[in-house]
């Protein structure tokens, strides 16, 4: 049964999204569901459409607050524990679009305090030095700065603590023991953390949208528990599956080593990384290949164009039929992935540089 | 063994010193040690020379920095709970001599937020609005301003929340089981909160002496076991006795109930308290009194006397005569600790008013 293990800080062996499903108790994304969403937000996103946003917890109820014209806000966050890889983006880029289509105020939360307590050689300057980092690629999405606060846990604590006081008095030590897997031997920020990540919930007074990663789902299940206690809302949340490494399998991209594309990756780096090491769905020689076709599905290449390269549906499917047939070899996807990735980060690089005299304005504090 | 109980949040049975010496692994102020400091500080102290402060550890690290001319500081705070009582001034009133003798600057911490994670039916505000009553009852001592800085923990976490995570990444959860006696179903706030209690012993770039309760001295174990992993000087600790509530007995004051003289009571209410509970070392009829005289080391208003309101030491030691001979009995020996206490507590209280629009400038933040 365990074969795979999905946590805030261990994701291991292929995930099956399917029993996750059922092991988190979270909801699939229905079709009903993304046409109402759809409806709601006037117009689609890719990345609901293609069910890479394959989960939710009461994603209903912010619809119905949305479509009565009351206000909701949005939260997600990163740990920052080094450059910014390509695979954080699939919940930040889903905010930037609800942010535009509904007008949400977003809370972006970079808990340096937490990769300080769970990597025993991280200092807090270093990870405050990436968390300021990683805020210049949130902010360079393109989100709004008026309705955008960046939050750095130990530069906005003041905000933070007095309602993580509030959650951390509802939450046992079993609980956290039960919820992440913790023991005697783990470091007591690390226990009280998981209140730090609830705060931003409760910040404003409305209903919140969290778009993340499904590993992170483990806290607000914590946070959804004790949200009643303190007279407020349950965090509504839509989980994203998790973007794989170049390696492949069904894990998470790790932000060490060469698993993953940072967007610091200069263009040589990129289509070497891409060339050497992104797991390719083809067959063992290009007349197999040519008979039997490729498999987009377990194909890197075809994977990051799905997740973020080629919004285009009909462009993407166009790649599928050709990859699946046999008539595009991994090669020559891999040549149009390069091509896609080098671009977007190019550009993304550009609109760093462009806001970063301007990126106190996102920030909260 | 276990017949008596000294925790930062319970304190029960007699508590015999000899043995918690031993228990704590703490050093008794010897005569050597009161002498080495009467010498730096240019005089004595009535509370180290009745040995209410009576056991320490590194306390001569700390006169050993004095004596080369060198700079230490010095920390001691409250918990929030309620009005302020005179078991609580004792480590404040040595604090402010020593502030005067070697011109330390004081660090004073309200930890509104322990007293919260705490105390099921307290609110955070409730425990903020008693932080900063407290806080004018420690200033009130006559602490110099500009050398007192007096800190809310939820108001000033700021400050405090990096130097905490510093220190909590290296305590485990089995750690402060083992020292507190925290249980599954300890709440995590309650957890993290001992690296706060010790965040502002590292505040400064320099040595520390912390006067304090002996019933506190289990946080500053961990703090001293973290503090080279930090490179920071291990905090000095000087340890008082607890002062007894007005049922006598080897414990603590309690802040809640008819135990404790509190500072906010009128003088008709403190005469009303000493008269019908403070417990009486006398004997159980005149005749017999005067024939075997009382016992001033069980005499609740003899020990007051002794802690607090009679600081003249050949006052106080005719007192001890007069009561342990039979010629004083109870009520009078109570008659003269309520003129000391109300003229105290009076005096305190036009001390009060005369800061209260000054406060800020003892506040930290």
């Amino acid at each position: 049964m365990d074969d795979f293990t999905v946590t805030p800080w261990k994701v291991e062996g292929v995930i099956d999204y399917d029993r996750l499903v059922e092991r988190f108790g979270v909801r699939r994304m229905t079709g009903d569901v993304r046409a109402r969403l759809a409806r709601a937000a006037g117009g689609s996103h890719h990345l609901i459409d293609r069910g890479i946003f394959f989960s939710h917890r009461d994603l209903d109820a912010i619809l119905k607050t949305a479509e009565g014209g009351g206000r909701f806000f949005m939260y997600t966050g990163r740990g920052p524990s080094g450059t910014t890889h390509i695979g954080h983006l699939v919940p930040w880029i889903l905010a930037r679009w609800l942010q535009e289509r509904f007008g949400a105020t977003v809370y972006f939360q970079l808990t340096d305090d937490e990769k300080f307590f769970a990597k025993p050689g991280l200092t807090l300057e270093e990870a405050g030095g990436h968390a300021l980092d990683n805020a210049l690629d949130f902010a360079a999405l393109g989100f709004d700065p008026d309705r955008t606060r960046i939050m750095i846990d130990t530069r906005d604590i003041a905000a933070l603590y007095p309602i993580a006081a509030r959650v951390a008095k509802k939450i046992t030590f079993s609980s956290t023991k039960a919820t992440f897997g913790f023991t005697g031997e783990t470091n007591i920020g690390m226990i009280f953390y998981t209140a730090l990540q609830s705060a931003p919930c409760f910040i404003e007074d409305a209903p919140v949208l969290i778009p993340l990663g499904v590993d992170q789902d483990p806290h607000f299940r914590l946070t959804r528990d004790v949200a009643p206690v303190l007279g407020k809302p349950k965090p509504a949340l839509i989980h994203s599956m998790m973007m794989p490494g170049l390696g492949g399998g069904g894990g998470k991209m790790s932000s060490s080593g060469d698993d993953a594309i940072l967007l610091s990756d200069d263009p040589r780096t990129v289509e070497k990384k891409i060339k050497k090491r992104a797991f390719s769905g083809g067959r063992t020689d290009v007349a197999e290949h040519r008979r039997l076709g490729g498999d987009p599905d377990v194909d890197v290449s075809f994977q990051y164009l799905r997740f973020l390269f080629e919004p285009d549906d009909s462009k993407l499917e166009r790649l599928r039929e050709e990859y699946a047939s046999g008539r595009m070899l991994t090669g020559e996807l891999k040549q149009i992935l390069i091509e896609k990735a080098n671009g977007f980060l190019e550009e993304h690089r550009a609109r760093r540089e462009e806001i970063r005299p301007d990126l106190g304005s996102y920030m909260f504090g």
